[in-house]
């Protein structure tokens, strides 16, 4: 099973016993690699006790600072959300989004992103997410524990995995028949796309509503190769430079 | 979605805090009704504290002193197990059980049983279970925590109220076309069976080996009706009435 390339990221996480609690969760299912952006408290001895038993991946969890830090090497990028936000994103239901996170993680790395105990994931966040997930809770009580929504997507994949495992799929790793963009590639492109609409006065960055996100949600959807990437940001080169020679 | 009529069994919970818990994942996916047998402290400040929200839930809470009471009424009772046991039993997926609940519970009252934190539930407690349900956990760390567990099937019990809710099935409320038998009605039947059975000596009370667990193994697995548990009780006195009878 290709579990081991699946990694679980918990962003800004404010009690250091859920980031134990959700370290048991992933074991049980079998996932083994914790990422921690920014969290308020860790390592602490909550962690430990409510790990329970599940302390291994407490002890080789990576800690970083940002974002792109945890995720920059990962091609496959999954938000988790309760909420419904201003532009529709592409959601999936856990078994649509363990099934690509499994059959994605065969061949790439996949970072499977968790927001803050309160209020989830923030915009530009989910901004860096190729799709999103939504565990289908009550709509009258929706707010499931942090280790509880790691637990039911943890739980998914391991499904997927040993639905894999008993019946490959033949189309299995044929996909595009070339290398995926990693989130930085795509990231990098975004800035250079932002820097060349606003040079070009497409955007205004006083003003600049929702385009940047429409075309990150347009782009993201498609899961970028890493020629592909290339190719965009060659035409921004190409485009900005025709712009700055005058009279061209 | 008859998810009122599913009730969730804890049985002999230790961490007041796990109960809280729990009730948290029940209510997440819409699940109202918690039953505790012998619960080791409740109401406590931790169950409503790790409630989160749910203190509803733990207020309506029925709290009984044994299994009989908490389940008597139930014409569905389904366990949780991670173990394997001497005697196989019908072990199904969180998905098959889920869907079984659903159908189950558009007619009748449907019970899911949890037991204790470190040891589960015991034989004498399994032996009242029409079919058991296993988390396919990693068989190298398979503890999953009493609330994850709850979790997880009530997820399963979401999506699948969800998944009938779409596509209502032709066959439901088919079925046999005649009521099922309660827990209560079908343990009087174990009870009737064991006491003639050692009447005739066939069961030895000193040394009955697995044989009763093999008989309600068998009965379970049937899914008995009243008027199918009349009959057998009938049969029951009939023979040892005839071996009474002397010369007979």
């Amino acid at each position: 099973m290709p579990l081991n390339r699946i990694r679980v990221v918990l962003v800004a996480t404010s009690h250091a016993g859920n980031i134990g609690a959700c370290a048991r969760a992933m074991k049980t299912m079998g996932l083994r690699q914790l990422v921690l952006v920014a969290p308020h408290a860790f390592p602490d001895p909550e962690a430990t006790a409510r790990a329970a038993g599940a302390d291994d991946i407490l002890a080789a969890a990576r800690v970083c600072a940002t974002l792109d830090e945890a995720i920059g090497d990962c091609q496959l990028v999954i938000g988790t959300s309760a909420r419904h936000r201003r532009i529709p994103w592409p959601l999936l239901t856990p078994r649509e989004a363990a099934s690509r996170v499994v059959h994605a993680a065969e061949q790439h790395e996949v970072a499977l992103l968790f927001g803050r105990e309160r209020t989830g994931l923030l915009n530009e966040e989910l901004d860096r997410c190729q799709a999103l997930v939504t565990i289908p809770a009550d709509p009258d009580f929706s707010s499931l524990n942090l280790a509880s929504a790691v637990q039911v997507l943890s739980y998914e994949i391991r499904c997927a995995g040993l639905h894999d495992a008993e019946n490959p799929s033949p189309a299995a790793g044929a996909d595009l028949g070339e290398p995926l963009a990693t989130a930085a590639d795509v990231q990098r492109f975004y800035e250079h796309l932002e820097q060349v609409l606003t040079q070009a006065q497409f955007l205004d960055p006083d003003n600049p509503r929702l385009l940047m996100r429409r075309l990150m949600r347009l782009f993201n959807r498609v899961t970028l190769t890493t020629n592909e990437v290339n190719i965009l940001r060659g035409i921004l080169s190409a485009l900005s430079g025709q712009r700055d020679r005058p009279g061209t």
